[in-house]
């Protein structure tokens, strides 16, 4: 298909990266050394309606600001949920009614500058692959344990898309058919062990049976107020049951990854969300578990496990990196049909 | 680095392609439509010496064939096992000790011409990617359920390798942390559950707990003699308690599917294997419960489950068009460090 994407000559080397998330929206103007020159957020809309106007908003702010003033190469939007090709979403979890929108078309209509729309933790691998802790390497997955578990992952240098622009969802196999309901409505799925969320449900049925008292107490003795960072602080602590449940997590996570790493012979797998912060607390037993069950150790080269390193701006930066690579080899545009 | 292909100019248009199994190895002299001209095999060696010799002899006697008397591109060999970029075999199920051996480096002095090194289920994807159920395609899963669970993937047109070389071991993925104990020494990988052996083993224990008298009949009344093709036999006279095995069978085929479908976004998913003999047997309720459990089914398109189209010979096809495709286009070379 034709792309909207205006024949220019020299890309300018700034783009606006955009950042849809279930809580805020967040842009950001960044040149190609993934700097980020201005940044604004406002909270998310509940609609598509509010968020487009939102998006345009921000957009024309950031366009119009003192550092943009060589003009961008486009508008690079991440947003949680189903991307195909075309840049349009079919569907997004924290959006209700949301379905089929084609975005792209719309942003691009609204804003009359090349659009990208990808999910958001296709565009955060992006960024993690290009600027991060998998700079440089051709074949990585990168792992966002959070609300649920978002993947990204680059197979030969580019982000896996898939025939349609679906791929990617990796919280989303069963590893226990007697696991927990999944968010999707599907039994077990590994998002249900090793998202940031399960780790919370680990520690309140911990403490509900009895255990975990160093966990209780961080918690302020609320069973109900119980997360995973209060299992963090009591394990820093040292308390061992706090401790039991951190290694019982990082199993659960390490058996997904091992799944993975079996499937995709990655150089590397990067980890992002709160829980890196932690240092190795969580990454130590997360990488002893993995080395104890992928396939082959001992006859093979096994990726390393180590933090992303862009933080909550993975997004926005991969975003806008995702506009300036199709802005300079159109082939390659994602969230457009080739 | 530099590769042991010579800079010809024009590449014969055929390949002779080898298929390095556990109980046999074949060899045919292949053309570029895919084409068998001349084909031959023996019963596998037990150590890589053995294999050595009979890969020479093979070839050997292909290349002196009439219809190879244009010369050949190439040896392309797909062996079970850890292969690496460079065709380096870290790790051969079926030949004991084997550990680390350049097969490429190896053959290609004992033969003078360029050779490939892949796994076996990943040359098999590339046939039914280039000439079989998957022609055309640029992203398809093709998945072998026999002794074990093979898989090769096509990812934008390419058979995925991964970092080293190694990726796309499918069948080893946890889905069942109480499922049965796998080759490989963990528990409860699909391949436990899904693989040819598994069907025999879900019918013996159905038999051993009193259903499945038809099943059992068709072993002629032998509880341990009971395999799949005893389930095929009894569910194609329709009885219930054999199609209930071939219901549960296809479903824990189907869950590794949706796994696989929602990570890769296939277009297609192709099943090789005596299964996929027997009709839709199996292939229709492996369908069922796939479209029951993948995500966003109200959302996307589904890939089409269909038969494998190449058979036996998938192997030796795929590994000749490995090394004619390595050959037309040596920065693709399969078995050569890029």
């Amino acid at each position: 298909m034709s792309t909207a994407a205006p024949a220019t000559g020299r890309a300018p080397a700034r783009a606006v990266g955009v950042d849809i998330g279930g809580t805020k929206v967040l842009a950001a103007l960044v040149d190609t050394a993934g700097a980020v020159l201005a940044e604004e957020r406002v909270a998310s809309p509940h609609d598509w309606d509010g968020i487009r106007d939102v998006v345009v908003d921000l957009v024309g702010s950031l366009r119009t600001a003192p550092e943009a003033a060589g003009g961008v190469a486009g508008v690079g939007v991440g947003a949680a949920g189903m991307v195909d090709l075309d840049g349009v979403i079919h569907y997004a979890p924290n959006v209700p009614g949301f379905r089929k929108v084609p975005v792209r078309a719309e942003l691009e209509a609204a804003l009359g500058c090349p659009v990208v729309v990808d999910n958001d933790a296709n565009v955060a691998a992006l960024a993690e692959a290009r600027l991060g802790a998998a700079r440089g390497l051709r074949h990585a997955i990168v792992i966002t344990l959070g609300t649920g578990v978002g993947g990204g992952i680059l197979v030969d240098g580019r982000v896996l898309r898939g025939g349609h622009g679906f791929a990617a969802e990796v919280g989303h196999f069963q590893i226990d058919p007697d696991g927990p309901l999944c968010a999707c409505g599907e039994i077990g799925h590994w998002e249900t062990l090793a998202s940031g969320s399960a780790l919370g449900e680990l520690a309140r049925r911990t403490v509900a049976a009895g255990r975990g008292r160093a966990i209780l107490a961080a918690a302020g003795g609320d069973p109900g107020a119980v997360t995973g960072e209060h299992v963090s602080a009591a394990a820093h602590g040292g308390d061992p049951e706090a401790l039991a449940v951190v290694d019982r997590y990082a199993y659960q996570v390490a058996i997904g990854l091992v799944g993975l790493a079996n499937i995709f012979d990655p150089e590397l797998i990067a980890i992002a969300g709160g829980l890196v912060n932690d240092g190795d607390l969580y990454l130590r037993p997360i990488r002893a578990h993995f080395l104890g069950h992928i396939e082959g150790a001992a006859y093979r080269p096994a990726p390393a496990i180590v933090p992303a390193a862009l933080g909550e701006r993975a997004g926005v930066i991969g975003a806008a990196l995702a506009v300036i690579e199709a802005h300079a080899r159109p082939e390659n545009r994602p969230g457009v049909g080739g």
